[in-house]
């Protein structure tokens, strides 16, 4: 177990640096994991953070480097001169980390630094990996792994593989290639430990070896690694050659930022905030979402307000006003949620658009049964007049249907345009199911106040 | 690259079942991964899922069995008997997957079945495991795994590693213990395939091992291995004995069960529904919440008919209410989501509830002064009465501050209590603040219509 990130130490810390007592902070850093480390920074001051870093031995400030977020990062980074960068942190670092810190700066200086990086490899990898989109298999891969011929014994191929380790921080599997480079097979390094010298990799190897394309998708990666279970994923280019590999850890992290993303859209979040961004971040954060909401509610103001004298009449007809919006809104909610839900995690099935929203249309039907027949009770029991009672319950059956189908329909049409189905979900759905309810509402009253 | 299941695979897959064509369909399964399979009987019906199981060697038999959900899994199992299940299904499974099976059965068919195991090692391992709480590292760990006591020498070492391996499905990393089983360090193969054979282990070990005892929740275990970015994590008993390991395959799907869940809370789904549920299903796992909302919304009626006079003389009223009542909903959805969020995620900082309610407040400031600026040009351009501009601009400036620190303060208070706070999200807080809302706007509407 390690020690954890109590307030204490970091109090404890903060009084270390202010005493500027090096020896001391050396001592508590030494016990901390460089992702410890990277989190306690980011919860220092910049001053802070930078005293202690320059404390850290060369191999774990790259690892820090690598776990810190990209502000915490730049500013690091942007009082230091390249060569620092690049012969202390960038060396020490796998070549997918690199090319994320590298991406992060301007031209010029990527450049400069690049340019004093010892490893001519090193940068050649590097540069390669920038290529690609960062949401793709090329942009997520690294291009450190373990390849053997597939023509050598496993003799030579363990002398092989013991050179290419050093380079390699943990090893779960060796690729194995043709004269090509083209990926022919996948050997674990148990097979390798179980088996006679002299084999031949050939007759070894696991040939049906799951892999992806350099400019797959990272959703469709991940929903790979998840189903079959696989720890690292080989990347190969359009000729079937070995490229890089993906590795567990980094998807995990696409797959947790992904469902964050969903579920502030859900929630009506534009950007990516925590709670412990500060009080400006996070109001920037939420008041786009809230503009529209709000522009909606006037919308759905000029609306009602066509039914001024209907109000005039019946006052109570407003009462129910709230209610009606509601439903629809949860509803509404509800069943996009479902569908965003299925698309994200790959789960859609294979029924078309139109059976999916004859479903929904059944499902709204149930519940709308169910909630009218309760509200229909209290309209009676709260004894409301005979055509409110018939206009809150059929509008509820009428608006909870309709608000089902069109929570489902519109993310089916988002995703078949490519357009984010999340965006459905949240301020969104739960606007236009408001104007659409009370419009229902309102227009049932009106026809229905004219015939009792 | 693997074949991908399509409709038209599936279609294939079920003239093939209709036509009892054997050859066929085993041709079919041979160049599908188990994971596919698994999927493949979750989309037929019983009967021919279970043609299609009969045909499947005993080791991809085993593993489609552990791929399968709960309800397909017990369809299957229950027209099996016992000692079919022991011998050729059980056999072959990890015992954290075993054990996953079993418990899902009834205490007299789970026996019979353990009776059955030939191997009496495994048995006694699967009962261990279900003695564990399935939310605890215990419960998700596995036993199979590699160790080596810490005075072997390499060499040594390696011919024992070869003999465990045989059990262990993939290898990872070795673990190291001391002649109590005490774990003492971990060493990767790759460290093993680097060194000289006369090398003793103690001196070669990495000694600072992060580990969880058995106890421990599944939400550290996944933010511990998703911090330090482990694949497989060793689980100790109170003693520090080594007692099994978690991998990171069955942390993911921890991870992606309690985000899912986390977002059904904030839509409003009480139970774990996916697209492809049938209409019922769906009905009954959102019916829950619909019924929560109407009560909300009929509590929310019985308070406005209070204010019936003030409908009645001004009319206009009534049509900011639905904006009044959304925004409430929103900004309160926006901030519990962001505690919830902060909770899941584990980085709620050293902030306390007062600091974070603090924040929250100027955040419901902020967000305020703007809206209802916003709403208050509205109201004049449409040339409503002043008093109602000012109760509409005021009233929305009071209950988004409210709705603010109210939604913050309610999932901090559950998390606190050890409640899930996800469960304030969604509907719950929406129709709290609908009624909060509302009666803020009518309170101030009778005050300044006094007044003005």
């Amino acid at each position: 177990m390690r020690p954890e990130i109590t307030r204490e130490l970091l109090d404890q810390i903060r009084q270390v640096i202010e005493a500027q007592d090096e020896s001391s902070a050396v001592k508590i850093l030494e016990d901390l994991h460089p992702a410890d480390i990277a989190e306690i920074c980011m919860q220092l001051d910049s001053k802070e953070a930078h005293f202690l870093y320059l404390l850290l031995n060369d191999e774990v400030a790259s690892d820090v480097l690598a776990e810190l977020e990209e502000p915490e990062r730049n500013n690091l980074l942007s009082s230091l001169p390249p060569e620092v960068i690049a012969s202390k942190f960038i060396i020490n670092m796998d070549s997918d980390d690199a090319a994320d810190v590298l991406s992060e700066m301007n031209d010029e200086r990527k450049e400069e630094i690049l340019l004093h990086l010892k490893d001519i490899d090193q940068a050649g990898d590097i540069v390669d990996l920038m290529s690609y989109d960062e949401d793709t298999a090329g942009g997520l891969m690294a291009k450190e792994l373990i390849k053997v011929n597939e023509n050598w014994k496993v003799q030579k191929s363990l002398r092989e593989i013991r050179k290419q380790a050093k380079e390699v921080d943990e090893v779960y599997f060796v690729y194995v290639v043709d004269d090509d480079n083209v990926l022919k097979g996948i050997l674990s390094l148990k097979k390798l430990l179980l088996t006679k010298l002299s084999s031949r990799i050939k007759n070894l190897m696991e040939k049906d070896v799951i892999s992806v394309r350099t400019d797959i998708h990272t959703d469709e990666i991940s929903s790979l690694m998840q189903k079959y279970d696989l720890v690292v994923l080989p990347v190969v280019d359009s000729l079937g050659r070995l490229m890089g590999r993906i590795t567990i850890d980094d998807v995990l992290d696409v797959i947790t930022e992904e469902a964050e993303k969903d579920y502030q859209l859900a929630s009506g979040i534009m950007e990516d905030v925590e709670i412990t961004d500060n009080a400006w971040v996070l109001t920037r954060a939420r008041l786009p979402w809230l503009m529209i909401a709000l522009i909606g509610g006037m919308v759905v103001n000029l609306i009602i307000s066509n039914f001024e004298n209907e109000i005039k009449i019946h006052p109570q007809m407003a009462f129910f006003m709230p209610l009606i919006a509601a439903m629809a809104g949860n509803m509404g909610i509800q069943s996009s949620a479902i569908v965003v839900q299925g698309i994200a995690s790959n789960t859609m099935g294979f029924e078309g658009i139109l059976r999916k929203l004859g479903k929904e249309f059944l499902v709204g039907i149930m519940n709308g049964m169910v909630l009218s027949s309760v509200l229909l009770a209290f309209s009676i029991i709260t004894s409301h007049t005979l055509s409110l009672t018939i206009t809150v319950s059929l509008s509820l059956l009428i608006v909870i249907v309709f608000a089902a189908v069109f929570g489902t329909f519109i993310p089916l049409i988002l995703h078949r345009f490519r357009i984010d189905p999340a965006l459905a979900t949240g301020p969104f759905i739960t606007t236009m199911n408001d104007i659409m309810g009370l419009v229902v509402y309102f227009s049932m009253g009106r026809i229905l106040f004219d015939v009792f």
